[in-house]
């Protein structure tokens, strides 16, 4: 089969990989009918070292399941499902908190181990608890909104559950990757009264708009925290939805936040060592997230898209085949793409 | 009047000061009736520099409403009160919040501006929003209990809030001082499943086990972090109650909390700063606290004090006059005492 290979940074290759197969009795095979391109992948893109090894890529995905382990109950062939980018047993301890991200028996796909899903078909292990059917057709009109629940969208939802976006609350939003602009769905669909989005892509600002944005800060660094002062007499913001990762963005989180307030980080952090000892702690700033514990969220997020309330999807602009995957890379690290949609 | 005044690290003096008079309309003065020494008071008294500057001592009281200023409203002459640590209007945006700690109007006591509680009398800003009246005799029984709603009660409430103790879930309290033995009578009021104490001082582990500990760890560092885990399945700590401030009970915090769990410090922090990069973030770790807006949580534990169902009042084990106060300094640092009480 045919599969998404990174080799270094900039050097992204689609090869012909053995076919996925059952290896474990609790795993299932899926043909992937779409997958995508995160903003995390980037990373590597950037920085990844040609160190001899060499990495598949890809972490989202719907698929048909094709095969099942003789010890996966729940699932069935011939089933559509969303592909968490973490598999996760569904049964553990952290399972049953809903921080399937870590799971016992958990792990994240785009490994040499388990393979990634730019592909066309893919191993998942611990089938039962990581897939979740849905009941739509392979080509529904949702089926970009429902990608989303395989990551951006549940990564946006965590960073405004931990940032406790709600009523009476202003968040803010930091990154118009398709992380961000999930974070500001969310924010609004959690009740808060104002949402901020930093960003200057005019394409993005614009979506971030029809998603629920009220304010767009175009400012970089200090200046755009002034710029958010200024927007919340002087107090800043109540909720920070930190969605990139890098050190500037933090910087602007904790310059931003208001006393009292949250900082919900979901960007993969590529920074120092932070200063909690003044400012924080004496405004009794809270700074949370991590991996999105996605798998959790698809009970809550399923029917609003389902019905329509909420359009994730949107944040798809471009659509290509496996052979476009490595066009694709360049094109979202150009940022000429938001994100980019494949199919295999 | 007389009042407490720390000149250097290790000289605490008694000494002779103008009385405590209205300066502003909003203020009142309070005849202090109980006051007492708290463990962050020892930490100018391990390090503050004898930089010509002197510090009024004392930031925990309870009193009687001696003088009001022509714009208060709510209290009158002779009200018994509450005064919490650090003074707000009950007004702002941020009181409004129940975070008065960051009141735009407030400010903490003990200080050349303020004055110190550890005095015969002292002046109250913002005194409509800070103080707060009971319904209790000067000498009610249930005195120690209520003057610990000044702050240590209160502080180790907050740590349980933002490490979210609760029913199901394991916490951990690091630290056995006043605030930690006040958190361990917090974790259980708010439910918690399991609450670890983490300290080796015989006649305070006694007192943990009488609030409400169910297990001890008498480790230290790494070993101490073994025993927690071990205690746990290997996995850690839904909540640490992180009521020191020094570096190696944060290092230890880290070390114990389990993936998804929070970690509430209220101590004072002297350390540096923290590397939230890598297993805090893989973990999804909540950070957060700072000083406990205690004036916001009387209204939830006075009716638990005054109806006798926690009592942590019990943290006091001495009871000194004015002139008692240097040797009760000495007593805490050396810890023979556990929380000096003071009646000027």
């Amino acid at each position: 089969m045919r599969a998404t290979i990174m080799h270094k940074a900039g050097d992204v290759r689609i090869e012909t990989v053995p076919d996925a197969a059952i290896k474990y009795p609790t795993d299932a095979v899926i043909r992937v009918t779409r997958a995508c391109i995160c903003g995390s992948d980037l990373w590597p893109y950037n920085d990844m070292k040609p160190d001899g090894g060499v990495r598949p890529m890809g972490h989202e995905a719907i698929g048909v399941v094709e095969e099942i382990g003789s010890e996966v109950r729940t699932l069935r062939r011939g089933q559509l499902v969303i592909m968490p980018f973490a598999y996760s047993d569904g049964t553990c301890t952290f399972c049953a908190d809903g921080i399937n991200t870590s799971c016992v028996q958990g792990g994240f796909f785009g490994s040499p181990d388990v393979g990634g899903a730019q592909a066309e078909a893919l191993r998942i292990p611990q089938a039962d608890g990581t897939l979740y059917p849905i009941d739509a057709g392979e080509d529904d009109a949702l089926m970009a909104s429902l990608l989303s629940l395989s990551d951006v969208m549940g990564t946006g939802h965590h960073a405004a559950m931990i940032a406790r976006a709600g009523p009476g609350r202003i968040a803010a939003v930091i990154g118009d990757g398709a992380v961000g602009l999930c974070g500001v769905i969310a924010a609004k669909r959690l009740g808060a009264e104002r949402i901020i989005m930093l960003g200057r892509h005019a394409q993005r600002i614009d979506l971030a708009l029809a998603f629920g944005a009220t304010d767009v800060v175009s400012e970089r660094g200090d200046e755009a925290i002034a710029r958010v002062r200024e927007l919340t007499g002087g107090h800043g913001v109540h909720s920070v939805l930190e969605c990139v990762g890098a050190g500037p963005a933090m910087d602007t989180a904790l310059g931003i936040v208001r006393p009292g307030g949250a900082i919900g980080r979901v960007g993969v952090p590529h920074y120092g060592p932070v200063d909690l000892s003044s400012a924080l702690f004496y405004h009794n700033v809270t700074i949370g997230g991590g991996p999105a514990p996605v798998r959790a969220y698809i009970d809550e997020l399923l029917p609003d898209v389902m019905e329509g309330r909420i359009e994730p999807g949107r944040v798809f602009d471009r659509i290509v085949g496996l052979d476009g995957v490595p066009d694709g890379y360049r094109a979202m690290n150009a940022r000429e793409a938001l994100k980019v949609m494949v199919r295999p």
